[in-house]
């Protein structure tokens, strides 16, 4: 007899959930169980735990393997697996009759993907029919000596993730007393590095002798799974031997200073793009790069040990980094790191630059969307912080009100800043502090990662000098003092959000002329909530709610943004031009204003292969899809245009970009016509965008020496 | 003994309300009866109601009586009779010792109005030392000789208006039984004309020999209360003597056609407007001109006679308007009409131009504001209708969905006409219709008023086609047929709604693409809920929250209604320029997208006498605090410029405009510093502003004979 709670069926389409959760405690006597799985028949059994070797004996219960990645590689379908393991159930579940469930699904197919085209239906036949002939019942059981499942997070984890977020992750959440869950909805940093996904295939191998050392690597990687460190060779006399480290090139670092590439290789996901990127090739074999994928059994081993002595090394001192070159900036640590975004995700890099850059000065508030759920993926979060235990500070409110989200903590945190002041000069006037310290306190402009370095010292002397206090004011002051370091307030989010349902906040944000630094990750369509239109899908791009190709031009938020004079803009794209994002980013941050960067960010809503990411950003500038620009309103006060179209005038047909993407390309079939005619609109659009503002670029913003009139006394 | 409903003192502060109201019903015994009244103490009583006298003397009131507008003109108030009113009050109520509270209310006056001068302060304490000197008890009891009260609502009124309405009026609408209240919210046209306000104390007077027929004075009244009608000469042989009209110029109407120019004399607020803007001089004597105000008791009986004759008479043809004139426009009946709006109102002017141009086709939905108060302020509306039964369609959502709530309508609108074009094409293809009607009904553009007239006649031959078909079609068709008419969908509101708290609803609207005309009513300031800063807020103006002078510079709503570039946008002044405004809006209205109408409007919350609103328009655009200007995406279809700038450039300093006005001036005492800097940057702004719209509107817009990407096949 089968209790309520317990399944006929279990299928295991990860074979690493084998080592992650108790996948049969639920499985009835006698279920199926159904396993994805590289090992053979013959194999397979000594690749299970321990413990599911022994439920299976005790609950007799019936076992499938596939190679699901194969079949679906085979068959043209790259990685997904989902109608292979779909056509397991139906073979073997006993819902349906065989012959009947396998009709059906192929129904099913013709009628999901049918307008996709006809190559994607017969590529999902394929993997139908030879998912039939590939699934093996596993016959033989074998003794118990398989592997024992290693605890949820590792013993040297805080207390709290051990006791909270442990359960959570393994889906016992519920069994946890409400009086564990943080009273405030504070949550420790950095628990997504707990969480070991274990997804790739293969990982990036690094070839230290064929290494130019240009950082882009680790720039364009989503997942922050490559980074490179500076540190003294001396340091490193007990290096693992396989830990690979060589001179770092650039005279400003010295003699004697190495570099390290190193991969994390149980977070990489086997995007790819950081071999894509790789500029340096073997010249006696060019498809020999710096970086090259190999699968990862043999170098698994290795690379976490060596993993693991990378983490353990020193981080290069951020106050002697050119934070404007891509090796500098990319030797700098990611503050946000193996979220839970997509293999290839167009939008992670954007937010692990700016935690290279200001992480452990930033306060996010964060939009819902994507950026949302791989941000704030309870139990875990990809967001950390440093040695120093810096970190940005991240929440996240609702859809709609973001952007006056983050406005409320720059008010907050220019209110405390400005109480801080106003106490150091009232405990100053009774002669109690130092007068250089306070003066050094209150002038410090802060511009630079060396200037805030020092107001840091400052605050902690500031702090040491109260403590011997005995007063009110100097009490408030130690609650606030942290204040008088720069704080870096952003707005993050998609553009569902900023384009659409947060737009209103947005621009209450902008006409505020608060500093508060808005990205816009723009994946043009409401990527995380299923693919609809949003008003920045560009026109004829197919999108729920625009099945027959979108009519109605994308809005331009750039020149909306750009209309206010005071808003810092940037027109972003990492993968077309990196060093003008990272410049981008600086400007912004530094700007004393409302700052906007809109972030060009392939999605697989797109319908592409992720690992072109880069290289159809690209396509998308030079088909003038996306074009690359500055607005700096500190230009305006020089008279001078605070326009810089970065750039080129389209130089690649429309359609070079767009017949790579299924968003695009699929309403040809779908709607021949229309497409016909929003291609050609589209085109138009395009060269007339650039025309207009190569225009503007140009204007004259010169005070004219013209008859003024005259200007009364008021 | 005194009842808990009854009062001790009642105060008159408007006599007309003698005339209106049952005032003395809730005066306990002995109470104090205050009217303000320009008879004197011995001649008061005859002025008064036949059951107010009998009321005095049998209550035993003991009644006073000043002429508070005489007060507030001597002593240089003009018609602000608040601070009399008090003065009067605490003199005579015995709520306070007479001496401590005339004190107390001279202090409160320095506290009130300190701030904004010295002269202001001055003329109120004056005020009230008058007041003490012009206040009267009426001693003398005379016979019950007094007038009998009016019916609230002509006997003529609808049922409803007379039995709902008029309750309502007389503020008893507690009294109606619910299920009098309309179920559907649909409440009947054309009521405020049955609320005579009779505030005026002066009315246009016209003189036919020297007028010009411009038509400006009906342009610019607020209040509709100045009209002109077009009409045969023959069919005014019955006109009353005092009536006047003479042969209209102008060769288009050719002889025997009259012109009037007629006041409503109980609906005039006396603003004064029209003459103001009268531009018709007696050479012989400059200070007369073709319309001259003159006070009302002499002229009042005259009027009101001549003003029901106006009404009885025919409206001219529409169809055979040019509405690009003033003379011509200003012919259409206005369906707004008597609105609550303030004497000399900045926002009305444009309502009633737009109910000219398209009233008996519009649809309007209004945001919370002004507009949503003197538009819907029930029990009475000032939207009427034609003698056809047709008029304006208006509903008030809330503040923040207006733009969407227009939407609505459109959508619904389009739905509607579908359909009705869908019936029409299967009633047609089973032959039961005249084949030339289906064609005309299905075709006819619609673009002016004769065709549209044409089109409302094919609509009522259809409606009699159908009666003699008996199929579901056809009543589903009669119900939608007037659809098939072109309506006008209308979104209506201030600054504080399009700027701000709508904003993000209305750029959905211009994002969409939809025929949806907007109408921005820009006060510069929250004008209903009491002068709040808004975006639309100029630098340097003094609002709440802005005490100090607004720093933030005003939102260009237009620069980003024309990133979009397929929304027509105008800026316009009618008192600046009056045929501009037309022409603006008969472009928006024409253009089958999104138009957003931004019409400068001065409120009384600017601080200037109100009868000089047309020439603080003029100098609004001569100092370039507003640009005039039309932006019509019809142009670029053409590849030409679609920017036109219609004011030139700054010719006046900031300064001269803004001097005349009290939201700039008092900065200037309450915070000189600031005033000093905020002005500077105003002056800078609008400078840059010009040169920045007049280089926009020389953009080259040509398609470029440039090399081309080729486009390939897509």
């Amino acid at each position: 007899m089968i209790e309520d709670n317990e399944a006929k069926f279990v299928a295991c389409h990860q074979p690493v959930f084998l080592e992650k959760y108790d996948m049969l405690d639920k499985a009835a006597e006698g279920a199926t169980f159904l396993l994805n799985s590289n090992a053979s028949a013959e194999q397979v059994w000594e690749t299970l735990p321990q413990n599911m070797q022994k439920q299976i004996i005790d609950k007799h219960l019936d076992v499938w393997v596939i190679d699901a990645y194969k079949v679906a590689q085979d068959s043209g379908m790259g990685r997904r697996i989902n109608t292979v393991m779909q056509t397991c159930f139906f073979a073997i579940s006993g819902v349906l009759p065989k012959d009947e469930a396998i009709t059906r699904i192929k129904e099913a197919v013709e009628k999901t993907y049918g307008r996709k085209g006809r190559k994607i239906v017969q590529r999902n036949f394929a993997a139908i029919d030879a998912t039939l002939e590939q699934l093996h019942q596993v016959a033989e059981r074998g003794e118990i000596n398989g592997f024992e499942r290693q605890p949820t997070v590792p013993e040297e984890s805080l207390d709290f993730v051990k006791q909270v977020t442990a359960r959570l992750i393994e889906g016992k959440g519920d069994m946890l007393p409400v009086s564990m869950i943080p009273a405030d909805g504070t949550w420790p940093l950095g628990t997504a590095a707990v969480e070991k996904r274990k997804i790739a295939l293969e990982i990036p191998v690094w070839d230290e002798n064929l290494c130019i050392h240009c950082g882009k690597c680790p720039f364009v990687c989503p997942h922050s799974a490559i980074r490179s460190k500076i540190v003294r060779a001396e340091e490193m006399q007990n290096a693992p031997d396989s830990f690979k480290h060589v001179q770092v090139k650039g005279k400003e670092f010295g003699e004697g200073w190495h570099i390290s590439y190193q991969v994390a290789p149980e977070d990489c996901t086997g995007c790819g793009l950081c071999v894509e990127v790789c500029p340096a090739r073997d010249k006696s074999n060019v498809s020999h790069k710096a970086l090259n994928m190999e699968p990862i059994e043999p170098n698994l081993g290795d690379e976490k040990v060596n993993w693991d002595y990378f983490l353990s090394l020193p981080e290069y001192d951020r106050t002697k980094l050119k934070f404007t070159t891509m090796k500098h900036a990319m030797t700098a640590q990611p503050l946000f790191e193996f979220s839970g975004a997509c293999s290839g995700c167009g939008e992670t890099p954007y937010i692990k630059l700016a935690t290279q850059l200001f992480g452990d000065r930033m306060i996010i508030g964060n939009a819902t969307g994507c950026s949302s759920i791989y941000g704030g993926n309870l139990p875990t979060t990809p967001y950390t912080k440093d040695d120093n235990g810096r970190g940005p500070a991240w929440s996240n409110s609702l859809f709609e009100d973001n952007a006056e989200f983050a406005l409320g903590m720059r008010l907050a945190v220019d209110h405390q800043t400005a109480y801080a002041r106003k106490l150091i000069e009232q405990i100053d006037a009774a002669g109690q502090l130092d007068g250089a310290l306070v003066d050094r306190l209150l002038s410090n402009p802060q511009q630079d990662e060396a200037a805030i370095q020092a107001q840091r010292e400052d605050v902690a002397a500031l702090k040491q000098a109260l403590a011997a206090i005995e007063n009110e004011d100097a009490r408030h002051l130690v609650s606030v003092a942290d204040y008088l370091v720069k704080k870096s307030v952003w707005s993050i989010g998609g553009d569902g959000w900023a384009y659409d349902i947060g737009f209103g906040g947005l621009d209450h944000v902008m006409a505020s002329g608060r500093n508060v630094n808005i990205l816009v990750l723009d994946t043009e369509v409401y990527s995380n909530t299923g693919g609809q239109m949003s008003k920045s899908t560009p026109t004829g791009a197919v999108a729920k709610f625009a099945a027959g190709g979108k009519a109605v031009t994308k809005k331009d938020l750039s020149m909306i943004a750009m209309a206010y004079e005071h808003v810092y803009v940037a027109h972003v794209a990492f993968g077309a031009k990196d060093v003008h994002t990272i410049r981008a980013f600086l400007e912004a941050e530094s700007y004393d204003g409302p700052s906007v960067i809109i972030a060009y960010s392939p999605c697989i809503a797109h319908g592409f292969d992720m690992r072109e990411n880069l290289s159809q950003q690209d396509l998308a500038v030079k088909a003038g899809h996306w074009n690359l620009f500055r607005y700096d309103p500190r230009q305006l006060e020089k008279g001078e245009n605070p326009l810089s179209l970065d750039s080129k005038r389209p130089s690649v047909a429309y359609g070079e970009f767009t017949r790579n993407e299924t968003r695009f390309s699929m309403l040809k079939r779908s709607h021949p016509e229309a497409a016909e005619a929003l291609y050609r609109k589209a085109q138009q659009e395009v060269e007339a965008r650039w025309q207009h503002y190569a225009q503007l670029a140009e204007l004259d913003y010169s005070v004219e020496d013209q008859e003024k009139p005259e200007q009364e006394k008021h």
